[in-house]
């Protein structure tokens, strides 16, 4: 395991600082931060506090508890109580030039009673979304960033070597997500795999035997898994380990705050024909788009290179998700697991150096279970390099 | 294992009359509920989806994914699709008498920029909070919320039963973690302890070792443990288990997506006679409320008790937390850890029959650790009845 520090100060200033130029732009005299990933990202504390950061001048860390560990862990001269909400006008207004005009805050995620609430104590003042400028800066990993994530990546590649081992002490699902996990946990994990949207609920990732894989499901990605029971519908859960079916790994690793999205296919005995040559094509598309993707390629492009390989190979049907498959084939990473670019024709991303994404080519065969490959990505100067070292193999035991 | 079946029709029936009668008292025309808990509450299934509860009328399910899943689960007889968000006045309005003119979202969990959709949706429509009614319903436990409770009880309970094994083949706090992780794991729980509130990280409670359990913490509770690292600061940590030190084992058990909330103290060799006298006092406050806490109690006369039987003991240095207390004693908990009633004199919560809550008084030892006890109970007739049966006692290695 390396060891892992906190952020460097001096890159915390240059967050802020970009954050601030960007800030000049919108327009606004600065943003009032509240969600935790993201007070992160620029103070270095995770503790529960506002981070006030004014176009010009210094940020100020207000913070409701702990203030003492808040003083420790935040990289930021300056790290103040906050009391009441209440406090919050006079406090942000004696950190900037004086009466707030326009303010950005964190619309996708601060709740809508927060919202209401910071528009009465701010009553004269415009509100704007902070939270594009927030993920657009956050997409572009620094040095220290990267080495976060590189070595949540060698914590995925040592798990993923020792699931055949932990398969064949497993009879289901939660069995084997319980050894997964326990090594993730072990090497510094929290548990949460933060995501940014709305009713996510952050687990390690999915673990789906056969048909497990293969159960319609309400998260975000392509698959979700058979889950628990009505009230709790996603991840491993009670289906048995079978031998000649997939058993899909999709398990996220962390480091020092980062995260790594790794997954594979494991099998007691062979996998039919189909299924095997389906990874090989998932494969191969994953390995299309690295190639594709440098500086200047949009994600748009990357999509449709997916797809267009995908239907060259007849393999439709399932991709990505059945009966409803989800319009991307990967997404940004970092702190959270659902960070901008997403490898999607809907939205307008153009890649940059630095950028970090996993790619995950799946495909559902509906009662059967799922097939894919996923890796994490950097951006480099031109091509995708994966972080994951792990061979791109179906895993036969 | 009990073996919980999903809620029956006919309970999900009343839940949804009773919300009904309290829409009618708010003069709305129905509320809209997107968070995930809320909509399993009054569906019976946990699929991305929104709720239209009319205020009288049939509710409709509105789903985005899986609308295979949620019709399977959901115990309502309308389950349809959601394309997009665009659909929803027509749907909504369709499924009531006509136009909307008042209409009651969850304000304290659906992110900004949701409401402000909604509203650019509904232009006409007046914006209440549905969040209080919804909680304020959900205090008070029916007959099968019970049983799902009683038996994450059980679970707690046997988990307890094992920590001083487990402690044995720990060397710190994380290994502990993984442990009684595992064990919670294999029992049904999905590793995330719903809660309600903004920026808390849902993992299964906090293990703290010795001094671990006296970092000052951002969590909304007593203590919070060292964390991981300045990027994931409360739960287990490296902290090592080191004999004579309190190890606090605070984990909430899952059953059927019900919580039960347990604590208690273990140790490897006595520990010193202050904290031993401690868990004592707060042993004796527990049990104070509980012989106290009947229906009709407010929970402000539980509080000032408390606090009261915490002074004369001279104790007050440290209770619920160090430097900075919490000002609560308890908390409401079901399918979500921070559910209402909270034991506080800072609200206005009168107990009633079928109310569940967990009772956790604390005191932080600065630098040594933290001592206590939590149990979670029923307000019955007369009393509140503690659903865990592990003794409240320090156990000692």
């Amino acid at each position: 395991m390396v060891e892992i520090g906190p952020p460097p100060r001096e890159e915390i200033a240059r967050r802020v600082e970009r954050f601030q130029a960007s800030l000049a732009d919108l327009q606004v005299d600065g943003a009032l931060l509240a969600q935790k990933v993201d007070v992160y990202y620029f103070s270095g504390t995770d503790q529960d506090a506002h981070l006030w950061i004014p176009t010009s001048g210094v940020p100020v860390l207000l913070v409701r508890k702990s203030l003492e560990r808040a003083r420790r862990d935040a990289r930021l001269d300056r790290v103040e109580p906050l009391g009441s909400l209440r406090e919050l006008p006079e406090l942000l207004e004696g950190a900037s030039a004086g009466k707030l005009s326009r303010l950005a805050l964190e619309l996708d995620v601060i709740p809508a009673s927060s919202f209401l609430q910071y528009r009465r104590l701010l009553p004269g003042a415009e509100i704007l979304d902070a939270s594009p400028v927030v993920r657009t800066l956050r997409m572009i990993k620094s040095p220290y960033e990267m080495a976060c994530m590189r070595e949540a990546a060698r914590i995925a590649d040592r798990l993923f070597e020792r699931i055949p081992d932990l398969i064949r002490d497993s009879k289901n699902e939660t069995e084997l997500a319980v050894r997964a996990e326990g090594f993730y946990r072990r090497h510094g994990h929290p548990g949460v795999s933060r995501t940014r949207a709305f009713n996510i609920e952050p687990i390690y990732g999915h673990i789906m035997a056969g048909p497990g894989g293969a159960e319609p499901s309400g998260t975000v990605g392509p698959t979700g898994g058979a889950g628990l029971g009505p009230w709790f519908s996603q991840g491993a859960g009670w289906t048995p380990i079978r031998p000649g079916q997939p058993i899909m790994v999709d398990y996220t690793a962390f480091a020092g705050g980062y995260l790594a999205d790794q997954a594979r296919v494991f099998s007691v005995g062979a996998l039919p024909d189909k299924m095997r040559r389906a990874f090989a094509v998932m494969v191969e598309v994953q390995n299309a788009l690295a190639d594709a993707g440098r500086p200047g390629v949009s994600a748009r492009e990357l999509y449709d290179r997916a797809l267009s390989l995908v239907d060259r190979a007849g393999l439709r049907e399932g991709f990505m998700g059945f009966p409803h498959p989800v319009p991307f084939v990967g997404h940004g990473l970092g702190l959270e697991l659902d960070e901008w670019p997403v490898i999607t024709d809907r939205a307008d991303f153009v890649l940059e150096e630095g950028m970090t994404m996993a790619l995950e080519p799946k495909i559902v065969y509906p009662g059967e279970g799922v097939i894919g490959v996923e890796n994490t990505f950097v951006v480099g100067a031109d091509r995708l390099e994966a972080l994951n070292a792990f061979p791109d193999e179906l895993v036969v035991l």
